[in-house]
């Protein structure tokens, strides 16, 4: 009755979006065996860090070795976000094989946490892709618009300014672009509308929607955004994550939660979710003191069930 | 793009099926004042107590005074949970203006909640009818189908047998029906593809979906809900409650946090979120120690807003 895609795909970025926002710094063996483990779980694209300088965030400071480990496992999609051509390089140099860049839909979130303005971060778009094909190498490039519903800091952002940017990161050079609603402030008609709009302009190149669960609506935007067609989502182990710029924001949709929302609706991810749910146990445990989020590892899976192994 | 309903109600049941989950007795005046609170932030239906043995639920034996007060505020639906006749025949002696008889469309779980059957919950239905027409009050009945998407105890529930068994509440003389997610086992496709059909066979006698958070699903199965054309539903305020028989279960979808979506969806619900989220601050300052849900409360209304209050 309800068409819904038959594949999605969990894109893990607790390692990135998640880790960034603790105070733990997780040691980079520790990172790996999660990558592992998550890999081991059916995961296939997992965003690894950020090639930002290290005294920014210490927490990623061992992306390029984080990277290394994850490109030994065949067939996974190793990610690295950067914030500008100089990340960029890095991510080339370390034979990443997507890097996403950030570019904030909010002039305030822009300046604040790129210092940019959007179109100068669409400007640093057409750097990179030179840069791409310059270095002869096959990472994609992707492009994720945030603050895609609102922020914070500036208040609301027009959907037709939210649209205008995201085919500016197309038109200077990324392979393929996503949404984000970094701050909480979407819901789910809202994600419906953008993101089918999104969809008719950038056709398969729009690949993916990013929400926090800010306020408790991750899971019914990511509901109504697979209603339009979208098949890719990220999410963070835990619902670990959250933005220096959104305070009370309460992280990622939780990866867990999520696998077995599209699992129970009889969208097929690949993964298994016992085996999520025993490295998520083990992640918490590394990450004492920090605040975790997500609901079925307190509930367990029904008794009742497709198969969600 | 995506037709909604215009108007929504938020039916307030956390002092219901909140309260009776947790230890705290909450004083009868306390009771007063939260109903008081709700009703001045626009709650226009609660339920607000059970016509249980006091000895099996001692959180819930002041229902009768509750009532009555509720029925002092002009145009508050005060509705009471009853288990059998004679729990009908005092909501019946004590005005209530709609009795909810819950049905468990699991055999298991009917027999471990209300020690009946589901067939023989049906033709207690038909006597407190009989009672309520002898009686000549206004008062309504609903019939409300739990465990209609599985249980902890049985395991899987056909959706045939949810359908039948609600359609055998309405030919049993109850005025309406709804349907709970009483352990969390929903999902959004599963609550589009049952309530659908349940909104085909019973029209307008189709009244609520309840929905409980276990799994973190109950806001996202709301907006499935919504979009087959269901405009009331169950919540608890802080996302208080649960399920004796359904270990892990987090509470219902929570009141602020629903009202929250719902306006955000452009959904009316006549809600003042602001007054919503005072009311509970000061609840859940009543209830120290027992477990509280809910995201908005934490992060607050977005500063961007569609009226909130």
């Amino acid at each position: 009755m309800i068409p819904l895609p038959v594949h999605a795909v969990v894109r893990e970025v607790g390692l990135r979006d998640g880790l960034q926002s603790l105070e733990t710094v997780l040691p980079t063996a520790r990172k790996c065996a999660w990558i592992a483990a998550a890999f081991a779980a059916g995961q296939r694209e997992i965003e690894v860090g950020s090639f930002v300088p290290a005294r920014l965030l210490p927490q990623l400071a061992d992306t390029a070795e984080v990277l290394a480990y994850a490109k030994t496992l065949p067939g996974l999609v190793a990610t690295v976000l950067v914030p500008n051509l100089k990340g960029a390089e890095r991510a080339l140099e370390c034979g990443a094989d997507l890097l996403l860049l950030p570019l904030s839909a909010s002039h305030a979130h822009s300046l604040a946490n790129l210092r940019k303005t959007p179109d100068e971060v669409v400007a640093e778009m057409a750097r990179i892709r030179a840069a791409r094909d310059a270095s002869g190498k096959k990472t994609l490039i992707e492009g994720g618009v945030g603050t895609a519903f609102g922020c914070t800091l500036q208040g609301a952002v027009k959907p037709a300014e939210v649209l205008r940017l995201m085919m500016a990161l197309l038109d200077a050079g990324a392979d393929r672009v996503s949404l984000a609603d970094t701050v909480g402030y979407a819901n789910p008609r809202a994600v419906a509308e953008l993101f089918e709009q999104a969809i008719q302009l950038a056709g398969e190149r729009f690949c993916c929607g990013h929400f926090h669960d800010t306020r408790g609506l991750a899971l019914a935007n990511v509901y109504a955004a697979l209603q339009v067609g979208v098949t890719r989502f990220d999410a963070s182990l835990a619902g670990i994550g959250g933005c220096p710029h959104a305070p009370g924001a309460s992280g990622n949709a939780a990866t867990e939660d999520l696998a077995f929302m599209l699992a129970a609706c009889g969208v097929d991810t690949g993964l298994d979710i016992p085996a999520l749910l025993a490295l998520r146990a083990q992640v918490v445990g590394w990450l004492q003191g920090e605040p975790t989020h997500g609901a079925l590892w307190r509930a367990g899976l029904p008794t009742t069930a497709p198969a969600f192994a």
